[in-house]
């Protein structure tokens, strides 16, 4: 089963999911099997993004000028594998994860699986269309705007970011250490549960959900038609399921404002290092972000953090009143890579997923009801299992 | 009683503590008493720095173009206000507190009560010299990168610095919101803990300390030799009470580079915007300063913060092996006031005390043994309550 996957992450190289295979994985689970360890998710493959440690992988964080080969595996894949999950690759990202289109000029764009010619979105666009072709059950991303949301979104899978906080960070290269989620990408909100459940990530059993008071949020971005259509559907499901609809507005472009501040802030201090040596080797998309984050202010950095405190405050508050709000995951669907200037796109992709980040509440992307190109629903909530059980009851009620 | 104070006051008006004087003292005094009100610190005069909210008397923040009168009282004062201690006004400080001489261009320099051409230090200058001259029993102050521990070192008193966050900054304007904490001056440890103890402020009894482990820092500043003389008396004071010495070398230049960048990114977040308006009327120090922290990249602000993190580890790690650390509290006496040049001078003043604000770790200045000019004797610990007993031990064996 598992050398099938790696057979088929190679037949597909022309996506460019991958950077790395792990030519051992099959050998890995057997040694598993033999020795008696193999748990509640023996077998299953997992795709692990290129900023995230494995021991004995090579890891680039996008940048071939970063490559080293880590000799730590990051907390957040040991528990997968202390359950019988095999890595069966690195996956390729956005450059530094900062963008959002996946437009990798070292390892290629990752290519839509719908449509190749079409961006799967990221910075996590490896780990989501390695998952959307079937040669991984869970990919394993980051989230800092909403990097494991949007190729979630755009490849048409379940892509999910926890509160902030709760997945352990460690193992797991930095871009924004203020905005930074690890998060998982799967092909069903049943999957991710039960992944989730089967190392212990969920506090307690999904309640169930009945009748919840939601609200879409309005005023955040344009959305295309082809989204809009599709959004207002998934709108009409969560009504059907129980769900009580009201509209919020939110003040989302000083939101948006503050969320790029200490994104390039805190990138910059991370990453502008890099410019002086390898500059030259750099995307400009990435070069030009960080060369922004250095020159901005600490006052603007310093204030755009008290925006975040005021974001968490307007959200903790609404979510008082409602269970869950709703907004389409990315304004439009996947564009031509070709059309896809990696900066000018980026409030496209990122409008909707980057208020989670600031406020740390947990997010997640689901399919909306569509034909053609895939689109999302973004449902957050306060609680953790209130928005997976409300995320489940929406899934069943589509398939039916 | 209250009535002589006040007398005293102004009396002593040349002393430039006084920025307020609370006409109505002794009347909140006598219906506290008559409504049986006046608890465990009944008649206690506390002397609160011009930038601590008392509802209903004027507040500045050193600055008068700032002033406004308070309709709230900050929960640090209201808390002695309930066991009977009574405000007997406000004190003049640095402008902005963004100063550790105290020399205000708009109040006068407050005046060094052991010699009035000198200093009193600050930006808590008025607090420390009220209570040096029996004026107040308590001086609240705020201590930032030393403006508790600076004036009362050189006035001769005790100021203390509890554990950052523990004395709520409600009511307290802000200079730099990650180092600011609130402070007490009294003229004895006995008097602190006395006050600390009726106010509930103590996590517990002081320990009975016998034999304890203290290091002196190195290689942080250069002593004057009135201030270098009378340090070494006051380590052999703590000697001679059980203490066992060592010495330890500390990366001061780097800590102080950190809070700098801390402080004044965060001053020029909170006051920049007063330099468009009145920055004519702006001490030229403090316009220079904040000037100089809205020119600092959010880059710096943000490794500054590393370091921060990494300075409260260092000394996490000292106090595992050492219950308390000394050191003078500044490197230099009073000086006059005619040589003080507010930023010039600032290493000499803070260069010990800061340490404290970016760790976090409570902090007191006792006097150290001197003629002539007083001195201060800085300790350390990361407990609040050993530290209190030692200083206490200290206290009583200089007396005796």
């Amino acid at each position: 089963m598992i050398e099938k996957r790696l057979e088929e992450a190679k037949r597909r190289a022309d996506l460019n999911y991958f950077v790395y295979i792990n030519e051992r994985a099959a050998e890995e689970l057997e040694a598993l099997a033999k020795a008696g360890r193999c748990g509640k998710l023996c077998g299953l493959a997992v795709a692990v993004k290129d900023n995230i440690e494995v021991a004995g992988m090579p890891i680039t964080n996008g940048a071939p000028y970063m490559r080293r080969v880590a000799t730590e595996t990051a907390p957040v894949v040991a528990a997968l594998m202390a359950e019988g999950a095999v890595v069966i690759g690195k996956t390729n990202m956005h450059e530094l994860a900062l963008g959002a289109t996946n437009i990798n000029p070292h390892f290629g764009p990752t290519r839509n699986p719908h449509d190749p010619t079409r961006i799967t979105g990221g910075s996590s666009g490896g780990s989501a269309g390695a998952v959307a072709i079937g040669v991984a059950d869970v990919g394993l991303g980051t989230d800092t705007g909403g990097s494991v949301r949007i190729p979630a979104a755009l490849c048409g899978v379940v892509g999910y970011k926890p509160p902030y906080g709760k997945l352990p960070t460690r193992g797991v290269l930095p871009l924004a250490q203020s905005l930074d989620h690890v998060g998982l990408i799967t092909r069903s909100v049943d999957d991710l549960v039960r992944v989730m459940a089967a190392v212990g990530w969920l506090e307690r059993e999904l309640p169930e959900v009945k009748r919840f008071r939601f609200a879409v949020l309005m005023g955040i971005a344009e959305n295309t038609r082809h989204v809009e259509k599709a959004f207002w559907r998934a709108v009409e499901v969560l009504e059907r399921i129980g769900g009580v609809r009201d509209e919020v507005f939110v003040e989302a472009r000083k939101y948006a404002s503050a969320r790029a501040a200490i994104l390039l802030s805190e990138a910059a201090a991370n990453y502008y290092h890099l410019l002086r040596g390898v500059g030259d080797k750099m995307g400009k998309d990435v070069a030009t972000l960080l060369a922004a984050g250095a020159a901005l202010p600490a006052v603007a950095y310093i204030t755009a953090k008290q925006v975040k405190e005021e974001a968490t405050q307007f959200f903790n508050k609404l979510f008082k009143k409602y269970d869950v709000v709703a907004t389409p995951t990315t304004a439009t669907e996947a564009i031509p890579i070709e059309e896809a200037d990696s900066v000018a796109v980026r409030p496209k992709l990122l409008a909707y997923t980057e208020l989670f980040n600031l406020t740390g509440h947990p997010a997640i992307s689901v399919p909306a009801p569509t034909s053609g190109l895939p689109v999302g629903l973004q449902l957050a909530a306060r609680d953790e299992e209130v928005l997976l059980a409300v995320a489940k009851m929406y899934e069943k009620e589509v398939a039916d």
